[in-house]
């Protein structure tokens, strides 16, 4: 019997925070009767991998308030509502959190975070010649500190787990396998 | 500057869900003083590549409240308390959502979901030699439909956004090229 679509009867948001809002979606289905479902509202986010001339990755660490640690990561963050595109979003973050900047940036894919519980994507993108433009702009709650992580140290440091984000691996697939840019720069 | 460690200050439950809780940090800065942060508290989650014989990976379609529409993913769910470790959960989870099971259960790899506001980990599993015992179990508000789905193919499927859950996606990559097993199979 094939999976039956739920049917959204009502929606609440039950409680609202700074970067999402919790929703309580009660939803009926042919064979299952009516259910609450919970749901994270957040806009869409983005993350960009900047490479270097010479086959570096610059990549931030920040502390992360879900598992009160530091994270090694590529710069990411929400699209704004005054950001043109998530493309836009993507290059404003990485100039935000780097201070690199470049005008080659291309998608390289998009992901649900976590279709289960959130209805936003994550783009994907690569900016390739980044060069220093300035430093990161600390800003609100959040410090970042630049690291240059050779490209072809990165599969080394997801396999020991010094990169554990999800959405980071996700988007070091698309460039390494999934998508693969035509031009391979920096494997060297 | 490097960045500093916030330090917790107090914890709240401000709201509560069957399948995670939303917790407010009230947390303190050296340099940028007192802020809440709101993180959501889960059980770890694992996931499990399912291969078959002869190459195809078992697949699950099923609804998703999120994105509120179906995926097609990998099985996967919550190590719940009755299970001893995070394999033992991706096995009942495959049984379950599939009805296929092995006893060659291998780990390739863990991520942060998303160590921004989560802190659980998803452990990822790859089972060989995966034979149909049953059938799929469909329990409570879930209800999938099993796909066989050729491993060449995932690829293409994941840069078609056929399969977009970061997740699965991530799964994929640790056996594709960040911990590939040293006996490759399924590359037919």
């Amino acid at each position: 019997m094939k999976p039956r679509r739920w049917n959204l009867i009502e929606t609440e948001i039950v409680y609202r925070t700074p970067i999402f809002d919790l929703h309580r979606r009660h939803s009926g289905h042919p064979h299952r009767g009516r259910r609450d479902f919970f749901v994270i509202d957040a806009p869409h986010w983005v993350n960009i991998i900047p490479l270097t001339d010479d086959g570096a990755v610059v990549m931030v660490k920040q502390f992360r308030h879900g598992i009160r640690g530091f994270t090694l990561e590529i710069p990411g963050g929400m699209v704004d509502p005054e950001d043109e595109t998530p493309k836009h979003a993507a290059r404003r973050e990485m100039v935000e959190e780097t201070g690199y900047d470049s005008r080659r940036i291309s998608f390289l894919g998009r992901v649900h975070p976590n279709p289960a519980i959130e209805e936003n994507y994550c783009y994907t993108f690569l900016a390739r010649e980044v060069r220093m433009v300035g430093k990161p702009h600390a800003s609100g709650a959040e410090e970042t500190d630049v690291v240059l992580v050779p490209l072809r140290t990165i599969p080394r440091l997801i396999v020991s787990e010094k990169i554990t984000h999800a959405l980071v691996i996700a988007a070091f697939s698309f460039f390494h396998v999934y998508n693969p840019p035509a031009n391979k720069l920096g494997n060297r």
